[in-house]
């Protein structure tokens, strides 16, 4: 089944950083309910954005999503000592957002992850920036699974993020990402492939219908997760759809229950 | 670029069979006019639904269409007879519609097909039914390019018809003929994929969202046409939007020109 993580819980996002800089626990609950009841299997929470506030602003996120979080929790920071006191504080095992092969986070997380058992995002990035081929993306991933791997993370516990990239200045950027999780998923098949999806139409107008589109040709060449605003009906609909095409709802229950709930419309 | 078949014109349709019996012209010149501003590729013409006028049917459409036609034609008939007075009047190099493995229309069609240069859509049919997995369909596919290519039709000129078949009661046949698509591409890159995908949401609710978000994942596989309404703003905003991501739209041309014309919205 398709993974949706949740991406609203983000300090960089205006609302919600007003709600944590006041301590407005109650927005901060209902958005995370609402997120759930869309259909969210991870709440991704960043408290990246008020600058010196991160450990103490995720403190208090974590507290007081917790009081109502029936999903585990995506921990989205790049500084270990934040994730150090997150991971404890979490009451399910979390997943991780993020390691890449960019030699500062890369050296910084190794410590935290190894002998950690949780999932981990891997970034498909480098100090040389965007991977620029199919090929290259497969060979980010292939380093970045066998490092994990080393450090005791199962494959299966890995989340590659090819990093979607703007097919406005470059139109083949659309097919090099779908080769690269083709590949991926041929050579690791226990890996899970997620990522953002809107940098697709950046630079284009009428971009929900574009994201919407690419996300179920992403499910198609082997997707099976991603980073997005549960609360966007559309896009969950075109997920939920595309899931039961590709033979995993079984009996079609998924789809039909979205139906019934009057989430899914033609 | 994906190529569009439009189905309108079929007098199983009840205003073009009353449009047909009463020779109104307008009508059917208008459908026409209306599929083209749409983005048809081709017209299919069937006359098939008013036994025993088929042919005179036939013949007064493909005049009354010929009047306003800027695409080739689709003709779209089981009985040779028909099919070589349609040949003889249409003036662009026409595509016809089917040759299976049925061994009535097979016999029918292959003395019909043998040393004329046109289109042909080879339905994945045989006398034992539908097929049942995606090696029954590739191997289908495979014995109707060979006996076409015999008689003289290039690869180039066939148009597979893999059959999707309902998911609802066997959430398998999605991916059944997924995979029965990348075979055929894989194995004859120039081959073409077409048919109808209104099948696959048979015996469920909203099936508009089922078939646009089918559309896309079968353009991943690698289905290049399809027979549908082009008048269906959404299903055709899909396809423009799943040919740019695809690499198929030069500096996303064909959507941009969408989106300005008002035919593609978020």
């Amino acid at each position: 089944m398709f993974e949706v993580i949740g991406e609203r819980i983000n300090t960089s996002r205006k609302k919600v950083q007003e709600a944590v800089a006041a301590r407005d626990a109650q927005y901060i609950i209902d958005d995370v309910s609402q997120q759930q009841a869309s259909g969210a299997c991870f709440i991704d929470v960043n408290a990246g954005a008020r600058i010196g506030h991160e450990k103490e602003d995720m403190q208090w996120l974590l507290e007081t999503i917790q009081s109502v979080a029936i999903v585990p929790l995506t921990l989205d920071s790049p500084d270990p000592a934040v994730l150090e006191m997150a991971f404890a504080m979490v009451k399910e095992t979390p997943m991780i957002n993020s390691i890449s092969l960019e030699k500062e986070r890369f050296d910084a997380m190794i410590p935290f992850l190894s002998g950690k058992e949780c999932k981990v995002i891997a970034l498909c990035m480098d100090d040389t920036g965007m991977p620029a081929s199919s090929e290259d993306i497969i060979g980010r991933a292939d380093t970045l699974v066998k490092e994990l791997n080393a450090i005791g993370i199962a494959t299966s516990n890995i989340y590659v993020d090819p990093l979607v990239q703007p097919i406005s200045t470059d139109t083949t950027k659309g097919v090099m990402v779908l080769e690269a999780v083709k590949g991926i998923k041929t050579k690791y098949p226990e890996v899970h492939i997620t990522g953002g999806l809107s940098n697709i139409s950046y630079g284009l107008p009428q971009r929900k219908i574009i994201n919407r589109t690419f996300i179920a040709l992403m499910m198609t060449a082997g997707m099976d997760s991603a980073i997005i605003d549960p609360l966007d009906t559309k896009i969950m609909a075109t997920i939920t759809t595309a899931d039961m095409l590709l033979g995993n709802d079984s009996f079609c229950g998924n789809f039909l229950k979205g139906v019934r709930a009057g989430a899914i419309e033609s």
